[in-house]
This record gives C-alpha cells, sequence and structure tokens, in this order.
C-alpha cells in the first residue's frame, strides 16, 4: 500500500487567521486533523464540528494542527461567507476554517475534488510528513480518533 | 391574573404551507404551538427545533398547530429566506414555517416584538380560545411541554 | 372498549414509605404512575427509572403518586432487599418503592402476574377512579409520557 | 519524576475467564487498561464500564488488556458475587472481571487499598513494562482515553 500526499488547499478566504494563512506544506512536522463540513449539514453540526473542537482543545497547537473546511457542494447560495461568518461566531468555532474554492465546472469545490471526498463530514488526518493516513466520510467515534491522532503523534 | 390574547402574526413569508396560509384567527379552535427560532442559533437547532418536530409528530394536527416562526434579530444578513430555505430542507422540517416581518427601527422583527420575546428559543402555548398560556425563553423539558400541552387540550 | 380495575399492589415490604404504607384503593383520587423494575435491568436503569423520577418531580404529589414495584423475575438471588437498598440508596430515589410478592409456582411474582405484565420496564397509568389506562412495556418518551398522565389529570 | 510499578492484582475470583486467570506479570507486554468499579455505582454504570467496553471493541487483545476490578468498598452485603454475576449477565460484560480481595481492617479492598484508588469509577493505564502510567478518579472523555491506550502503543 503507498500512500498519498495530501494536496494543497484551494482556499477562497480563511477565518480565524491572522497573519499568513495555513498551508499544508508550512505544517509538515504537524499531524494535520482536516474536518471538512458544511454549516448546513446536521451531520456537522451535531457530530463533526464538535468532534474537531475536542481535537483542537485535547491535542496541543503544538504537534497538531486542526483545519476546517468549507466544502459547500449543495445550496451554494444558501451558504455563503455571510452566513459561514455568523456560524462560525454562533457555534463558537476557534480554530482556522478554510472556504473551499469553487470547482471550474460543476458543484464540487476544488479541495474537496482533490480529495475525491464523498460528501460531509469528512475527516482527514494527515501525518507530520504530509501523507493522508486516514479519510473517513460520515460519523466516526471520538475514542477512535483519539487513539489515530495520538499513533501519527508516536 | 389575566390572559393576553395572542397577536396575530406578522409574516412576510411562509414554508411548507400550500394553499392559503394559517393566521391565529383561523386556528382558534386548536391549541397552537409557536417555536420562535433562529436558523444559526445553536439552542434553537439541537433543542427547541427537534422539541417541536416531536410535538408535531405526537399530537394530532387536527388538535395541534405547530408553527415555526423565524425571528431574525441578530445576523440578518445571514439568515435570509434562501438560507433557510436550505436549512428547512436539511434539517426535514416539515411544518409549517414563517418568516417574521422586519421591525421599523430596529433589528427586532414585528411578531418578536409584539410577543416580547426576549431571545431564541422561545416556546408560545396558545389555547383554543386564542389566549397565551405559557411563554418560555430557552430550553424546555420535553415532559413538562407534553403534558402542559395535553392540559390545554384537556 | 372496557377498562380494567387496576389490581392491588401486593407487596413484601416498602421503601421510601414512613407510616401506613401506601394502596391503590386509598389512592383513589389521584392519577397513580407504577414503574415497575428490576434493579439489574439496563433499561430501567438508564431510562425507566430516569423517567420516573422526573415523572415525580414535575408533577405535584396532591395529584400524581408514582410508586415503583419491583418485579423481579430472574436472577432472584441477585436482586434481594439488601441490594436494592443499596440500589435505592446510591440512585437516590425518592418515590415509595415496593416489593413484589414472589409467585406461588414459577418466577413471576404476583403483582406482575396480576398486570400480565410482560417484563420490565413496564409503565402503568391508573386513573382517578382506578382504572388502568396505560400499560406500556419498554422505553417510553418522555413528551408522551408527559400528555398521557396529564390528559388524566385533566 | 519516576513511575509506579502496578501493584499485583489481588483476586478472590474471576469472571469472564476460562482457563488460567491473568496477572500482571503475566500480560508485561501488553497495555493494561484496569477499570476499577461497584456494580451499584451509577457513574460506572452510565460512564465507565461502557467506556470500558468500548476500549475492549477498539484495540486488539493482542496489544490491550481490559480489566474489570470489582472493589466494592461500600454496602458490601449488597454487592455479593452472585449479585455480580447476574449484573455481568445483564450488562452483557463481555471482559475478564477481578473480584478484589477484601481488606483486612475496614471496608476497602486490597488491591483498591494498593493503588490508592479514591473511590469509583477509577481507571488505571499500565504501559507495556509494567508501569503506572495514568490513575484517574470520575468520568474520563473517551477521546483522551483512547488518545493515552495509543499513546502507550506506539
Amino acid at each position: 500500500m503507498s500512500l498519498a500526499l495530501a494536496p494543497e488547499l484551494q482556499v477562497t478566504r480563511w477565518f480565524n487567521v491572522s497573519g499568513e494563512p495555513p498551508t499544508l506544506e508550512k505544517l509538515r512536522g504537524k499531524v494535520v486533523v482536516l474536518h471538512a463540513f458544511q454549516m448546513l449539514c446536521p451531520g456537522c453540526v451535531n457530530g463533526g464540528l464538535p468532534q474537531a473542537q475536542k481535537i483542537a482543545a485535547l491535542f496541543p497547537p503544538s504537534d497538531v494542527a486542526v483545519i476546517g473546511v468549507h466544502t459547500v457542494f449543495e445550496h451554494h447560495a444558501a451558504m455563503t461567507d455571510v452566513s459561514l461568518a455568523a456560524f462560525i461566531h454562533e457555534y463558537r468555532l476557534k480554530f482556522p476554517i478554510a472556504v473551499d474554492q469553487p470547482g471550474d465546472d460543476g458543484p464540487i469545490p476544488r479541495t474537496m475534488a482533490a480529495y475525491g471526498m464523498r460528501g460531509t463530514p469528512t475527516l482527514i488526518l494527515i501525518d507530520r510528513g504530509g501523507l493522508v493516513r486516514r479519510h473517513a466520510f460520515g460519523a466516526e467515534d471520538d475514542m477512535r480518533v483519539g487513539a489515530e491522532i495520538a499513533m501519527l503523534l508516536g
């Protein structure tokens, strides 16, 4: 089995970032947790985003970088940056959140397409060397995710 | 103690209504449950709206009318009708939902103001005669709400 | 449809009762909620007993009497009165709890048999006149139970 | 900081073990998770034991050994082996469970005393070399526990 290098994020705008925005390349050396979500996806709101917040609270930022990616692939007019900004404020999300770049043809945004994501929520774990070590679509168990991140740290 | 007659809803648009839209006046004879919410209010998404759906599923529509009221009083540009339509679709809300009319001066919409609501979620129970019998701001216990509605029916 | 008069409780011992123990006959005029349980039944511990506590906290004791019935029909040696006393203490149950009388032949205790209960948890609602108005085996929704008790009060 | 070697378990009886009972010494090379509980402790029933079951399901038994320890320090007559056997059956616990030896003088059993446990639930993580790496009294977060076990494995 060969692992794929994580494609770089393609971003139109960042939230919760002051100064230079992060890139996966600059994050080499850390474990990176990508949480791809849509603000109107119930499974993201109830499960995926609380889990991402928990990861950000549990692991030291010097070792683990949590990044949200707003991968809107449906209801585009309903989930604009204006709405997302209010959503981030109301749900008190503190980790950096990237808005995925619209696709050239079709509803799927670019980062979502580059990773071959099937929908939201999607969790991607990237090791210190930049390789994708886990790609999970749907609800993931907290204990399992905690163990997987720790394995990549160890 | 004297009870107030429930002020009529002031609505710019209805969702989940085909044909003639409901009015409180036309609903006299039924118990009416108003659930005032904002689509980006976490307490509404996690608590109030699931409770409203439960009420709509438990009590026969011939006796109890459940009506959502989208009372946007903050982040107005983030919670437009376009966004609300997608929200209703994704969260599979089936009961009639009214969009509250913007206020003349200030952020508080008209129905919200007429009822003196302090925020969202707010639950209002109206008896068969059109009187407000309960006004609750914040999370309400399912068992208590079930009992209160049944008392108004009995 | 004709409703059955609730059979009198057959009790070897009461917990949480000081003075004269209750009987269904003496409770006429109140709505009575019987919660039949076994202390080692997971569905009782996780669902039924917390619901019974909620009922006892929500409705005034002058109108609604909540009574637990320990209907042991399996693992009899494991659920003795000594064990039940510790269970009641640790789970902070405050409503009166009756220990059902052992059956003459077979594992089913007498009150359980008289009501035709199929297992635990079982919820029995008895109206002010002493008639069984609801008999539910398994998990029951809080909102529904709240509404049913209120209907019997109304 | 120096870590303590985990004291050997002092056991009167095992449940869910066929053949030779485990000892910490024989488990050297594996990570060992001790979950100390009392069958009538609500925090154990609702939190600690489900977590122990989750650990046993998530991690391969060749790497992680989950062991329950019934450390009865109160209500001794209420939590006998007969009651524990029924409890294990009803809650479908599958991992090995040791009954802690009664203390010589006082209510605290021997393994509990040797570890200096303050109550139940207590979670003890022992590394492959037999050292106690974590001692936690009370509810523990699943994600954190998953990460800690993985760290000891890595």
